[in-house]
């Protein structure tokens, strides 16, 4: 039997654009359950798209499906993290919001989890949920959540929020970014400084970022990018003949997406190389029809891959690539803004504005 | 130093739809190279195209680039086939007409010969050329060919001529179909009837062919189709309802594109399951843009993939094929006519209506 | 709460060589478990292994871990089986013993889900357990199950017991037979013959059985071996030239182990092509060294797979493939021997023998 | 026709243990072939093997298969390297010894050219050669070469000599080294460093390095390794030992042997996680039976593979790397020992005694 033990608040999103800080009670952990304090709770471009009412919802939830944050207290059957390390209470935790059925059809015959008929997606404010614009979250069981190493910030976890996960499974399916490859990132917020990085870890030989925003593009370099481009400043045409002369005339192995803009679709493709790649994982949410000769794709061997979600071995990945790089790369620099509970709407509006870095809640 | 032993017929495109019937003079092979009596000279969707005048030629060519042959005469250095097996003259043989350089960025860096920069492709009259069309080929040294096992007759190696190649090397870049997938094949042409073999022999569960013609079909459920669908007699929506059926309502793990039109797109791309492929092989000489939302790609996990031509390795594997399964599949009943070389245009438009099975050129 | 709803009998193994019938209550099922009737269970190799005590166990057992059964009673939970086919008290299906625990390092972040380190194995004979040679097993929570398609024979699904998923887990490791590839197979009991089924399956051009019993080696035939090799009637070195023969002087390019008999490896690699690959699958019980030079691998570009133990989607395609190919191949011909639970010792005697085809236990 | 223009000297092993400086007259290039000043000649462990006649050879031939040099005259066809870069005399180049001949088995339908049945491997003295212990070289068609970028010192680009090809080509072979794993590496000669440097350039977690010259040790930590493990100061059994605990009690994902010794198999296979790859390299010439218990291949799940030589596009990614990173690692610095001519036999020695880095011969 769970008993309510703590009084915490947390942002609701009751409809569209109806966002409102509520007073929740949190009860203990069911037995496989494990309770946590939020330290940080990212702020991603889907939250904006929720908040909008772009996807409709059965019921009120409290946002946020991003986060890092402390043990409170673990349910009776919990002893360790999903990689086998020991946990305790005050132990700093990353978590993947996904749990899935382990039962239908993705989970046990393909083995995609992120694509599970049945996973607990946000519930419903009167119970234990994971929504991070909030005090505490309750994590279900089949929730995976990993220990941070001690020497690892916070910050450098949640820096990339839920897109280094996305970026390591769309990688997983196209294949992946092999060495000496040339790639081309088109934007660079959350998803496209993601793939920089693979990128660069993966030992590409050059890294070609597209951006309009300086601080962006700023960013672009830090995290591995070997070139950028401004589109602010070039016109399609200078941005495809600049990809030329930069890939010996043959343009990228590897084109990924992160822009979260349809429209960044025709661009893409005419910078693959012949036997390119053209990996989409940002525009999920931005729906519209672009022109498109399916002959272009078979005259040039394209593959063009679509991805979607992360598992939890992707979460484990992107916080294992922190906790290995953080200080070689700024992962903690790309936080420029801290928004208290109250300040939920100001950070959807800094995300949407496309010129900040990584927004992160604090609720503490 | 060669010399002039042979004279053949040969059919020349001297321009847009205009077809003619030259006397030549074959000189004897090379040191590397192969004189070849022609057998069955292929006649390829691609052949229409370019009698049609689609593509520009830089010369009067001889048409066809399938076929198979006897050895008439080994250039000095030839002592067996492009596998390891030896040769004599009077020995059957099916060949790949491209022959890579070797030596550029595709062949040694990339391996793929397909894409050779400078592979030579059809060549002017006045030399020695393998257009099948013909009574005698001569085969330059690295276009690699193939001697026919004595048991396999030659109907059953050119029933495909270069769709069987073409569909291996686009299987091999989708990663193949694997056991107990489920396949959707749309169009039921040599590209078409390729896809639905090569589907039954890796061991999908369900193949669902597309097409028009009841001929087609019927071929189609002899070379392993499980189901067929008639587009002329039903609707879009039927077909797509249909194979929701017949896939557990996920749609199929694979869609295969062999019509060589370009407004199939939008149906084959409906037609794939949650983490599905679809593969285009068809419609490289049919441009034209279709309605395309890239973001239908992204929340499916769906992968694009386009190929071209084939590589001698798969001209190999086709001709294993035919040497293994000759007797189970009626691959020399799909040869439904044969045209002497003064019916070249008869053949052609045989071709373009869509309707017949293989259509042959037949030079003795 | 539970209560106990039935009677049943089961054979425990209660030490070294000490089997005996014993009466079980059966309980009903807890809310994620499903009860059923055993129709059949499978007598596998590593049952004689830990009747003769090769393994420690910690507690007396049910034994048998292969077996299709009846639904009898789901628990409140449950409405489908493991791949979302809806099922009903009364629906045939077959079962993976393994409940991996969805939670440790294997499960998670490798997920290689028949490595998981807190599976549920063989429990102790006072709860509900899976063991087979039993009138009724408990699936506890996380064992998947499938529904057995209704024209589907259940014999067709027990026929192959574990060794057909454990087969498909090794060929998923080792990267898969290929269309057209040489395959030698070394043993033809349940594991050899999955192995030739498969390979047949996936398109293999030449399939060599080895083995010494007449009755598996006709089943090997019946299965799509190509050739068979009688080791009662060779010699090492005769099958090395017979296979040499067979495989245009170069070896197999897959050699798949599954005898059982550590002895067995010299002769395997010694089969295999340059480039080709040695798959082991039937000798984890047998431990002792073997005679090996490590530059014998390395001069010949051979890759060595071991693989043990198979996963849910093993299992899920092993009942597939006796769905789909049930009709086509000897599936239930292959139970030579059917045994009542009270001749369980003479079962495990038959299995020892070597010379039966698929011994099963029929409690009814 | 072909005229004598040069004279130069080079190594001649005449017969086992009879190296002699032979003065020999260099022809001018056939069409296809290209001339080349030998700027250095690299130093190889087989070059030792060879010397001491452990590998039969038919003729006196010029040692050395690893070379940089300048182009002296282009043949008259050549006017791009093997990766379409524009050449001229007076550029640098970096070539593969290894001619395949585009026309057997492995070349055509395996596309493994390192295995080519015809490659022209030393020829006779007599004739043009691209011995590299030598003045000049003659590099035949097909022996593809590539341009060394102009702002990379040849060092960079020898220093690895065919090692890091064949390490490329046997990561090819195993599947790469993938972003996050742990890596042990047996041996810290060239092949052990250049596994060690991809392995870093891959994103390993972690790289560890095991040898017993505190020279390669040193180099190891330059190139990559996390952890450095002397064999002259622990026991396999504290290394064993070491290795677990740097790898949270699993083992390496990969082990990579680089020792030219087969007693170090045990220790390797031994120190291999569960599901674990043992990449074989080095060995190729350390004939010998070691103890080896198949059973534990397949109760751990584990892959052995073994690799020879390289391909040309390995020697193209090999130079890529010299290039992209040479100002980031120690390649030029790895040289450590620069002999003349009249020096090979001393040069030889080095390599022998396993405390060199790399040896080179200056014919200039």
């Amino acid at each position: 039997m769970t008993s309510i033990v703590r009084k915490g608040r947390a942002v609701v999103l009751e409809g569209p654009n109806a966002l409102k800080l509520h007073d929740l009670s949190v009860s203990r952990p069911e037995p496989d359950a494990v309770l946590a304090r939020v330290e940080f709770g990212g702020v991603c471009g889907s939250d904006v798209h929720m908040t909008r009412g772009e996807f409709p919802l059965p019921h009120a939830i409290v946002l946020g499906h991003e986060g890092v944050g402390v043990i409170e207290e673990l349910g009776s059957n919990v002893v360790a993290d999903y990689a086998g390390v020991p946990v305790s209470p005050g132990d700093r935790i990353y978590w993947c919001p996904i749990a899935p059925c382990h039962h239908c059809w993705y989970c046990t015959v393909e083995k995609d989890f992120s694509s599970c008929t049945n996973a607990t997606w946000f519930g419903p404010i009167e119970k234990p949920t994971w929504g991070s614009y909030a005090d505490y979250v309750t994590l279900p069981s089949d929730a995976a959540f990993f220990r941070i190493p001690d020497d690892t910030p916070s910050e450098a976890v949640i820096a990339f929020g839920c897109a280094l996960p996305a970026v390591l499974q769309g990688l997983e399916r196209a294949g992946g970014v092999k060495p000496l490859q040339s790639v081309v990132v088109q934007g660079c917020g959350p998803i496209g400084l993601s793939a920089i990085l693979i990128a660069r870890l993966s030992g590409a030989q050059s890294i070609i970022a597209i951006d309009g925003s300086g601080l962006r593009l700023d960013f672009a370099r830090r995290f591995g990018a070997t070139a950028t481009l401004d589109i602010s400043q070039t016109t399609p045409q200078e941005r495809r003949q600049a990809v030329r002369e930069l890939t010996a005339n043959r343009g990228a192995d590897m084109v990924i997406e992160g822009t979260g803009h349809h429209t960044a679709f025709g661009e893409g493709l005419g910078l693959c190389a012949r036997n390119g790649t053209y990996l989409l994982i940002g525009l999920w949410a931005s729906q519209g029809e672009q022109p498109f000769d399916p002959s272009f794709v078979v005259q040039n061997n394209l593959r063009i891959v679509g991805t979607q979600y992360a598992q939890a071995h992707h979460y484990h990945d992107a916080m294992r690539i922190a906790a290995l790089h953080h200080a070689t790369f700024p992962f903690a620099e790309l936080i420029t803004h801290r928004c208290m509970l109250d300040e939920a709407q100001h950070a959807l509006d800094l995300v949407s504005s496309g010129a900040a870095g990584k927004v992160v809640m604090c609720p503490c």
